[in-house]
């Protein structure tokens, strides 16, 4: 009998519960969902006989210690600065980890002590990180093995509404963290162009996305990652002349995001002292430059935008202009945003979600240049079995049968970029429906 | 005897320690000087018989609380994040505490605690802040003492430097915390304007300062600070229709800071991953947008500015389009700046700095409007004895002395803002030649 352990039974944890549920009686295992709420982690078990509900404050240095000390493998789903205290009672009780945030530099330091114990941690094991990971890797290294000299490397990944449940001017509905959303792109981003780094800062993020076409889908927008760069060396790509990766969206998204930037609302830096008394129309107020006209006509003057056009026509429907109380006291602006939009975001009960997943690798092969495109598109059932919990769950639940079944030969700190664990994660995936179109093209020299 | 412990000897520290020493044997003082580097507190000190010089590494709990256990009155030069923990055992050992510092929540948290064990806690107690609250708090109440109505409150400060040694393009020098200059109005700036809420983000605060007359200096400019609304309740002007209070430069300063943030070298967010390896030249490259021309044309146009105008004079002056190696591995743009504006604005050995702070006030007053200014211009004499650092410190070090003559009725947490605390200390600081000059004069209605 093997003690898989859960920590964290938030919404997102479905499709990874049910995963290892159903593997548990076939492979053996006894599983403990472990949570600051143990009703949520009751009901994910939902009185299935190899499961085990626990309460924990993940605080509590002890507690958290016990559970872990009689578990073979953790899962951790706690938030991702969380992650490291988890990891370090890994380390000193001897236990395999999976986390599908990405790995910090501080984990990454765990690397030596992990391998002396012969352990894996498995980080960036959901879908972005995670499966963009895999597939990309299967890829890449499939174009390396018939000889092939990769030229360019474009990834895009967005969690999307699927087009039969977009009806709101926005065409977006929260599907993840509302928060990570809100701060998107917080930083400055970097990519690789033609042997040219490229730099855009957050003010200038959203305002000019690339135009992506995603076979199925026709149109989409993309703005850039942080963190293309990073996965040079983690692909093997080190001289690689274009490598970026981006995030997608429906066109018309990012100039409206952008004049959210513009306007100042996604600031997280500190409270609006008053913001317990005002009404979002006396914000807007605030924000918009002195002169002559409403507050539309002065935001659409620093927008520089139409004051009747599709970007007002966006801000009026979250109801910015509204002469209602925001009445949360000492919120930040992005903190009265997030609140708005979880609102206004929200998923109803039989909106479908959808994952769009979408490589493109230039390369050169026997003096020839191709371009392969391949691309993922995967809808969820409905508000509670998303597209997004299972992408993110499942990679994370096959990974643990993987460990468990003794398939794993690595071991330290790693993400999912080696063949022994994007081959068996990737083939399994298939039978949940994630399956990636790719579509190969010569280009003209 | 009572026993003083300084916490810090950094530069900044001089005219504070040289306070204390001074007053030493009269009042009966044995001043301790803790620091890091010992060797900084023991030049601090320079062989006076009641100083003493002290290692401290202020996280080592015990060794912080030994230092304190033997103090009466304890003050904290450290980083403010680091007040919380030396007050902390203020509490508990029984001790009076001051900084310059602004006073956190969670260190307000602490004030029952401090009136219970009948301790004064003073934050907030050097320039700005400091003699800002001071001397705005003895003119406000003194034009409410005569039946005035205050209906305006604007207030001014800047650390800079004298005309004398102005001999850069920008006419600014660091004469404090560099990293507070490069990150300076990060957040949302708020403000009151004829009672209306006025919100500026940080992307649009350096590009439209206002213009300030400072009698006997000439034009100014300012940006807005971002707490002036703070300051409503704790000077008494809960009622105020117009407060506002900002950070004076010389002309042309904000603009050209501005294109410093436009152009995204101000980002603290996280890394550039290739700064080890790359120039200057290649960072503006790379932030430049895409099109024709040099660099410099390009990030002209981004600014629309022109290319051969102030803004980008000042650019270049800093260096930003030198074909030099920045060489700091995994530096955020605003380290990359921080580092390279340390060299160029650096204080000469006789350098003079100077202060300026200049406060509004608008009244009424049976009937008539008046309007009161008030300023303080002050030089400093050299790199070393800066302005800076004595505005800094004397107002700390008389606070000491009037706690230690038992001159302070008041227990708990606060700021300089009661009669009680700035009538002795404004009066002390003319002696080292802070003298406020005042005009009133009657407004049309």
């Amino acid at each position: 009998m093997q003690r898989i352990l859960i920590i964290g039974a938030g919404r997102s944890s479905s499709a990874l519960i049910n995963y290892v549920l159903n593997k548990s009686i076939e492979l053996g295992w006894l599983v403990t969902v472990a949570d600051a709420n143990p009703a949520a982690a009751e009901a994910k078990i939902n009185g299935h006989p190899r499961g085990q509900a626990t309460w924990l404050d993940v605080t509590k240095v002890n507690d958290r210690r016990e559970l872990i000390g009689r578990a073979d493998i953790v899962v951790s789903l706690l938030p991702a600065h969380l992650h490291i205290d988890v990891a370090q009672d890994c380390i000193s009780l001897n236990k395999h980890l999976v986390t599908a945030s990405y790995v910090s530099q501080e984990l990454y330091r765990l690397g030596d002590e992990a391998r002396n114990r012969e352990l894996i941690f498995m980080g960036e094991m959901g879908l972005d990180p995670g499966i963009d990971h895999m597939s990309a890797m299967q890829r890449l290294d499939g174009i390396r093995e018939k000889g092939g000299q990769i030229t360019a490397f474009r990834s895009f990944t967005g969690g999307l509404i699927a087009p039969e449940s977009d009806n709101n001017p926005w065409h977006y509905k929260f599907t993840w963290n509302p928060r990570n959303v809100v701060l998107a792109g917080q930083g400055t981003a970097q990519y690789l162009k033609d042997r040219k780094l490229k730099f855009i800062p957050y003010q200038r993020l959203f305002g000019n996305p690339w135009k992506i076409k995603v076979e199925g889908l026709g149109p989409m927008e993309a703005y850039a990652n942080r963190d293309s760069l990073l996965y040079r060396s983690q692909y093997g790509l080190d001289e690689i002349p274009t490598i970026l990766r981006g995030t997608l969206r429906y066109p018309g998204y990012c100039k409206a995001w952008d004049a959210l930037i513009q306007i100042g609302l996604t600031d997280a830096g500190f409270p609006i002292l008053d913001s317990a008394k005002i009404t979002y129309h006396e914000l807007m107020e605030a924000l918009a430059p002195r002169g002559n006209g409403s507050v539309k006509d002065r935001i659409a003057q620093l927008l520089e935008i139409n004051p009747g056009g599709e970007v007002m026509q966006k801000l009026e429907w979250l109801g910015l202009f509204r002469k209602k109380k925001i009445n949360l006291p000492d919120a930040t602006p992005a903190l009265i945003l997030e609140e708005l939009l979880l609102n206004k975001w929200k998923l109803e009960k039989d909106d479908r979600d959808m994952i769009v997943m979408q490589h493109e690798i230039e390369y050169l092969l026997d003096g020839q240049k191709y371009k392969e495109t391949s691309n993922l598109i995967m809808k969820g059932e409905d508000e509670e079995d998303t597209a997004m919990a299972r992408t993110v769950g499942l990679p994370m639940g096959i990974f643990v049968r993987l460990i468990s079944q003794d398939k794993i030969r690595a071991t330290g700190v790693h993400i999912p970029t080696m063949k022994e664990v994007y081959e068996p994660v990737l083939e399994e995936l298939r039978e949940y429906g994630m399956e990636f179109t790719d579509k190969t093209v010569k280009l003209n020299k």
